[in-house]
């Protein structure tokens, strides 16, 4: 593996959040850096024949082996000093470091990108900058390189906003769910927890789930019944919003 | 006034959609390129040491002499053969030109933003490349320049999507205005005609209006009543939709 620094565009960069949901929990995909052990986004910098889309679609299927994941762009990261805040971005331009490492001293504006995915179908690989990759759970990721920490927090923010007018959850659970299950995936990315009622009647309102005639096995006696996401109508709630267009 | 490549940052440009509403009709502000008498949207690109936000904020004070506009960034334009599509942007990148046309040969990945302005306040300048600035209703416009009929389409397909979710109008209209007013504003965004009871219905639903006791004057005998925008719920709507979050 060879880093080709002339292959690139200079000063644009993207990153990516890669949301799953694993065991209750909310992770993000990162990567270990080699050089100062300090962990970052998985992300990259766009050839000079390809589009953003395409750059981002590239890293990603490398850091997780998944085509077609789902991305969107959310936010531009562009403050000019934004890599040079950071200790391990420094040690990364170190002129006496070889070539590649000080192709990171240049200025770069990062296009923020997420995606939501089946946690248990990827498989988490390293790039020519790190020698890990790996899911951390939101509330325990520690100080990540550059500006990573903002632009998770901006990717939530982002999320949050969006969970008043859009369907989530596709992707995130598996194909059968618990309406607790469904809770709980709110409850992580809002950061506070809900009303078991009232989100019951809420989420039921938008007609996008199909309540099964089947209820969680190996559990208690009053085991919760299994709902399924009905797709045609949270496609249509993902185009026109969870309360309809005008 | 003087275009100086080194200041910028290669391979990075921003273009804004500016929408005003006058005499009922949804307006872009557009420029007249110098050479070749193409129209194109105000843009610019990236100094060494500033934010994108500030490019797009400082690129707009000068071709609308307004500070402070609420820019919101709604997507990337990144096709690698985007400048060279069009004829306009092949002429302004001929060698033959002066360096500073030259400088469009330049692959550039383009940030979009769009604003909502105060029509009568702005004061449309053009800059270094143009010769006019001019509003133009969004039905009349004609072949842009490069992608630039895509950006503007990209533009209000977000606002129409926006349209479900969160408030408009502030900023558009002026500070009292009447309910067909306000369904003008919204049926010209969305490019369709709306039943005006449940158009009504709806928007008072929102509790984002005042009604004023106060009709409009120099009408018939049957003048509508004026209405302003309920600022405090106008703004918790923005912030949490206009349905309120979970």
């Amino acid at each position: 593996m060879y880093f080709e620094t002339k292959e690139f565009l200079k000063h644009i960069s993207i990153d990516s959040v890669v949301f799953g949901f694993h065991e209750n929990q909310l992770k993000v995909l990162l990567l270990r850096m080699k050089k100062t052990n300090e962990w970052a986004l998985p992300g990259g910098f766009v050839k000079k024949q390809e589009t953003l889309e395409k750059a981002a679609s590239r890293v990603l299927k490398e850091r997780t082996g998944l085509n077609d994941i789902f991305l969107k762009q959310f936010s531009v990261f562009s403050d000019p000093n934004r890599s040079r805040k950071n200790p391990a971005a420094k040690e990364l331009s170190d002129p006496g470091s070889n070539s590649s490492f000080a192709w990171f001293s240049n200025r770069f504006i990062s296009v923020g990108y997420y995606a939501l995915v089946n946690f248990s179908q990827v498989e988490p690989t390293p790039d020519f900058f790190s020698d890990r990759c790996e899911w951390q759970s939101i509330d325990e990721i520690d100080r990540l390189i550059i500006d990573h920490n903002q632009i998770i927090n901006k990717a939530l923010e982002t999320l949050r906003l969006q969970l008043n007018y859009q369907p989530i959850g596709y992707n995130l659970l598996p194909p059968k769910f618990t309406m607790p299950q469904l809770q709980k995936l709110y409850e992580t990315l809002l950061g506070k927890t809900l009303d078991r009622r009232n989100f019951q009647r809420k989420i039921l309102s938008y007609k996008i789930l199909n309540k099964l005639d089947e209820r969680k096995t190996g559990g208690a006696h009053k085991a919760p019944y299994l709902y399924e996401f009905n797709l045609e109508n949270y496609q249509k709630a993902l185009q026109n919003g969870l309360y309809g267009g005008w």
